[in-house]
């Protein structure tokens, strides 16, 4: 199998989804970014207290979702049934874990989606804490889950089985 | 020192930079993605001959730069004096590189515009693979350097010395 | 009954649509822009001469129906199927009334689409007339009727029944 | 003094300020929304406690005021150097006041980016609010005060002379 | 016949599609830009070897048909559900031919999506070879060929047939 | 000479403008679009007294000028101080002319920003008028004259002399 955003020529296009079948699919993406120990400690005060880093990360995250198409070139620009994006604070590794949700009923997956909105609330947060450290790192940029479509359910194997039980696990 | 995204009451506002003098400001920040050998060949293959899933990802960083403060809630909207986008390919780790390059003459600096079109670049490179690889992993992005304003020149100490020489380091 | 843009959490998200039916709706919505009569006059007389204030606020207001959800964080991206602005001069009170009429159907209702190309119109017309008068007042910005959807055919008391018959009420 | 934006025939265009000076400017308007007693009570108490209806508005006014010259037509676009949306709650009347700040140094004022910035917190919050209360108005969208460029200070006689002690007078 | 554009009062209106159905439709456009024989050489070239001057063209052809109704006052948000840019060099005349072609299953058709995609790739190819010919010509943009929606297929008279072998036409 | 807009590897970028100098700048293009008779006589009657064709492709154009650089990929995003779209009816050839008029004060040119007018007031004007004549066609797209920066002022020799006296030369 090769890449499908390149026809015969190998000519980038995008992709002919126009006899696929509208289906519900969702996709579940998820992405970290880890700081000094000051600056992990002042985020998640402010989000407690005052100084709300992850609802302002959270606003940008949505709207970039909506975006996506825009942003990424051979990505299809189709309506967005349901997003949303969560966040987890992981004090021992002075990180903070986002997860990207978002749902459609349409022809074509929203895995880009739900990556987009993860890098910006990621990159969100690294624009509201880079007073204080400006050499976070964000990483673990992935896939986590995705149904819906031909290919069905597909677990990324990195995470074990996932569940919906977001809050259970500590997400906000 | 605080986040200063906040006012004193911990609302999130738009920091005033009216009375900063415009500088030579520059910001290079960079990243990586990670792939299974298979869908690594095929994109280093495509770059040189046909299928050039590089020369897509450079065109949507580059444009991703400009739209920095459409994204990022917080980030002053400033015209951008260059912009650059390089990659580099690392056969030990099956992995691409990417580089943002910005550059501009005005009040406040632009590592959000280089962070931005760096991972930007790394989800069109993201969309363009997603057919062979479902599970790469994008990491490692941060600053890498950042000069002018009142803070002057500061390099990332992970990556030693920076210099300009990119072409010789193999970067495209 | 509580805000549906909020989960259990109290976190902000958008609302998930992806089970809802398409069905066909409309939202109609208005607003006012009163000014000094100088101001009301010149803009009178440039409508129908020369100087087309409410010819620019029409398209304005049409163009901010179709971005509404770049606007409004939470607001879902949905195909619009019609768009229409009017406008209605109100000689006694030296006001201007702006009708917004959107339909489409889809999984969700379009209030703020309608509410969104008001407030975009009177701006404009705001922005083309503030070299006459600077304290110029938008007022009574508010949903006259929606139909269509679970909740069906709703009417704003204030108004009474409402018609279509925008033009024998004098809307151009 | 006619309309600027109109040339001696009578068409739109946006106005020559090329040959114009740089130099510091400022404009505050303000809006009104009010609504029913249950559904302010619902956005008051968000507010403190969760469901933080005025913190999504904040996010979506600065964003707005980043775009205005996208929606008004006639607008110039120009770099923003400080942007800020607050807020106060009026129990009497059952209303939330929106007050919008923008800063410049560039050759024409912010009234419109002003003025685009309540008015799109204020739609942002009747979006979120609007399952609960579906007739709220807006109303009283003006602008305050402007200052800069050939005209100087200019304080609409409707608020009496204004301070910048906008936590004294209850503004969140 | 008239324009659809404008009601019965002549006032500019986005049309209303809402009662049509959603059928499979495609529109290709077509258009010209020729320079000079030192500019046109360069371009062939670096298509073929560096300085891909088509590779950017048609990344930016593509983006801009998803944005078409940002542009275009009265044209209808749709999803995309295929977007392609071809070129084609015409070594007689010293100039490159674009070709645009958009698939959708929707209510309305998706000529001005293929007009608009056509349109910004010349532009792009214009800006990327104005350094050597600062008097480049664009002309001969228009509809080829339409087909789905109630008008059914349409050639345009000028092209005679057109096939899909594009090809074998020398499109790349 | 080569194209400015690849570097020494052959890669795309935005070329750096840093160090250059602010100068005031101006450029003009122009073209058209021509029809059939039956619809350059409704386009004329229209925009003389009902169905403002040339009033929509005019705000369209100079809404288009201030997002060329979202558009055109390498293009720098700058602040434009004047704006203005001309119509030209000629009556021989059935045909309209678009004239694209743009000022900055900034370190580079604005001949993207009048080209981008020209096009998109021109795809409105096909827009509005495609349900009457579908096979229209846009041509003699071009700059007419620039002037500012480094190569200072240069005309387009196909114009002979262009002055600034538009009104006597017919333009609306």
């Amino acid at each position: 199998m090769g890449f499908t955003h390149f026809n015969d020529q190998g000519q980038a296009h995008m992709v002919d989804v126009t006899a696929k079948q509208d289906t519900y699919r969702e996709a579940i993406a998820t992405g970290f970014i880890s700081m000094s120990e000051e600056c992990y400690n002042l985020a998640k005060v402010g989000t407690n207290k005052k100084g709300d880093v992850l609802g302002v990360a959270r606003i940008a995250g949505i709207m970039a979702m909506k975006r996506t198409a825009e942003l990424i070139p051979l990505c299809h620009n189709i309506p967005i049934s349901k997003s949303e994006i969560k966040f987890r604070f992981d004090d021992e590794n002075k990180q903070i874990q986002v997860l990207g949700i978002v749902r459609t009923y349409d022809k074509t997956g929203v895995e880009m989606e739900a990556m987009t909105g993860v890098q910006v609330a990621l990159l969100t947060i690294y624009d509201m804490c880079k007073a204080v450290d400006k050499f976070m790192e964000i990483h673990g940029v992935c896939l986590m889950k995705k149904s819906g479509g031909k290919s069905g359910l597909i677990n990324n194997p990195r995470f074990g089985e996932i569940t919906d039980d977001y809050e259970n696990d500590g997400f906000l």
